[in-house]
């Protein structure tokens, strides 16, 4: 049977998951495919000549991550009329439009299904099963450390640098958490599914961003008079005027989809009218889930598969949306303090859903959700609540996802 | 632009949802494809000519449902050498390895996304994204008139009756709700599923199969105790002697993926040592999901899919499974009646997990859940118990799905 010469560059957890796997699923590759997969040579930063590794090989797995040296060797991999697999998210979400057109011109396949969501096959589905649908929204918790993170949060009511640490101590969190919480590598894989779902070229920048840093324990304490739960969660969605791309902590009501999603899991809900949603879900990406999303692009390169087609037109990125808010404010409870709220409020163009106080005297807390509107309109109601003589501090604003499901 | 000439052969609810989406999507499918596809005619009971819609045809989308003309149809077109798309189940679960079989022989594709679980494109997840990978076991609620009736048992602690006779109001059961009630319907997709997963031939007489007629409202509500909610689950299992795929109601705990699974939704979990699990979910088969669905495999075959790999050597059809059961007993409440039926179960190999005794007198209820064990064992122990003087009815016993989840 011919051999499928594979170069590997990179050899941590995945790199060595990704070798395990092979080695153990090789004979099935072959009955699949009727070529039998090796690897040929694996190049770390101890060991290894790429230019010899790419003359020997007719694909190769990137998973150094990061831009350089990775970039180089992509490039020069797809170039050189190499299939390429990669699970570079940070790469992708800077530079794909390159490295598929150049993927495009040679015949040769970028594969990248293990750069979202670890094992949850999304970018196959938004590709493929949904490539003819017209895909409205889009919401995903793709990042595991800060779901963990958040879980914990819930789970044990403790406070955000407790969560951490813990999740430091469980290997849920790299000792330089920075890229996680901070929202960015959630916000380099909402990049990439935006540009599955909609066709459109999406780049990192054009992705609003904001991290879980700043949540306090009390945040989802208090929600939880309002059934809602706290995630990170992702957002692409098609607007009349354009796309929004954003990351940021969220709330959601006890019957979205997402709700239930807890720990290191990942999962994404894919909106389209003709579809209703799908929702898919997952353990987020450990090695061995990553190496699995890389061994299903091996074989599809091995039969043949396209690269992803040409971009459409870029569509504008739209900064001013408009969601439903959680409100948290620390009042005086003295007569009146919710009807100047609510005027202020009101005066934005936002309306109440629901309302709850607790406590009384100097130490009151006044909770609502409001119906959606405009991001830049709350701003402007916020600033003002701020100035009224019996509110305490700063109010605390947080999205809710609204959308109720069966 | 080349035309794709597309014969659909049903106009019922689904084939007029594809027509209609099809119309919708035709200048993406284009822009995707570079081939604009067009329904060229039209079969149904009253109009239209098989001969001359075949010849005039490279895809025949088959909806008709059943076997015959369907059987004759498909067979006949793939041996024209047309791709044929399809939403039958029942008639691949029956002569699926004969048209698959035709399909590669003439190099044509023969798709199926439609047939199972409605929008959640778990055939394209399996067949492509886990080809390689070793599937252990699929749990799937692939029926959704079923789970939409114990949804509403469980939420309105209603009988069966009467939720059957909401769900025909509402539209989610037929006139006749024998293929969904009776689990044959979703026997057929778990047939599919499993071929898919193992890559062996299964036929749905290997798939052992009861629906939900004899579930009681009482069963739902006392397995409460344990957190224990009921679904209709089929399942597909690699096991050391072959496989085993069954659909039954069963238990579930309430951290289990499938527990949150609601109305006429349908789930399906995967299960493989490389991946953990992957869940999907989504709207059960209604029409324009499932003409989504067709569309989707539509694509496919414009774009040169291949169909199906052969089968591997069929695997041991396995009989006699493990599992975890609840039990309910209807005792007198006298001293020593637990220790009787726990003695019984010991003697057949099984180990209590957790007991609840309710009520007193001559109307306690005594509901337990076990360990694993045999259905064949299970059996005999429930024979010996409905013997004991203070047994008063024949034991339930119902199926748990035990893996607990994060």
């Amino acid at each position: 049977m011919a051999p499928f010469r594979i170069g590997l560059l990179g050899h941590g957890t995945v790199g060595a998951a990704f070798e395990r796997l092979l080695d153990e699923r090789a004979s099935a590759v072959a009955q699949l495919t009727g070529s039998s997969p090796e690897i040929v040579g694996v190049l770390t930063r101890s060991r290894g000549d790429f230019d010899e590794l790419l003359e020997g090989s007719e694909l190769i797995v990137e998973l150094i991550g990061g831009i350089d040296p990775a970039h180089d060797y992509v490039r020069r991999a797809l170039d050189a009329g190499r299939h390429v697999v990669t699970a570079n998210k940070q790469l992708l979400s800077r530079h794909g439009e390159e490295l598929w057109s150049l993927a495009r011109e040679r015949g040769v396949l970028l594969g990248f299904e293990a750069a979202v969501a670890g094992v949850i096959p999304v970018v196959r589905v938004l590709r493929e099963s949904l490539a003819a649908a017209h895909v409205q929204r889009i919401h995903g918790i793709v990042n595991g450390t800060t779901n963990f993170i958040l879980t914990e949060m819930t789970r044990r009511g403790c406070d955000y640098e407790q969560a951490l640490a813990e999740a430091q101590r469980l290997g849920f969190a790299e000792a330089d958490p920075t890229d996680d919480v901070s929202g960015a590598d959630a916000a380099a894989k909402m990049a990439i599914l935006a540009r599955l779902a909609f066709g459109v070229p999406v780049h990192i920048d054009d992705v609003r961003c904001e991290g879980i840093t700043a949540i306090t324990s009390d945040d989802i304490a208090y929600a939880r008079e309002f059934d809602l739960s706290l995630k990170l969660i992702g957002t692409a969605e098609r607007l009349p005027e354009g796309i929004s791309v954003r990351v940021h902590p969220a709330f959601l009501y006890g019957s979205h989809p997402l709700a239930s999603v807890h720990g290191a899991f990942n999962a994404v809900t894919v909106e389209s009218e003709s579809i209703t949603e799908i929702t898919m879900s997952g353990p987020g990406a450990g090695g061995s889930q990553t190496a699995s999303a890389v061994l299903g692009d091996l074989v599809a390169a091995i039969g043949g598969a396209q690269t992803l087609a040409a971009p459409l037109e870029p569509l504008p990125i739209v900064e001013d949306v408009a969601s439903a808010f959680y409100l948290h404010l620390e009042v005086d409870d003295r007569p009146g303090v919710l009807a100047q709220v609510a005027q202020l409020l009101g005066d934005a163009g936002a309306s109440i859903k629901s309302v709850v106080q607790q406590g009384l005297g100097e130490r009151a807390q006044l909770m609502m959700v409001t119906h959606p509107l405009a991001h830049s309109r709350l701003a402007v109601a916020l600033e003002a609540i701020e100035q009224l003589e019996h509110v305490r501090s700063a109010p605390r604003a947080i999205s809710v996802i609204n959308e109720e499901f069966v």
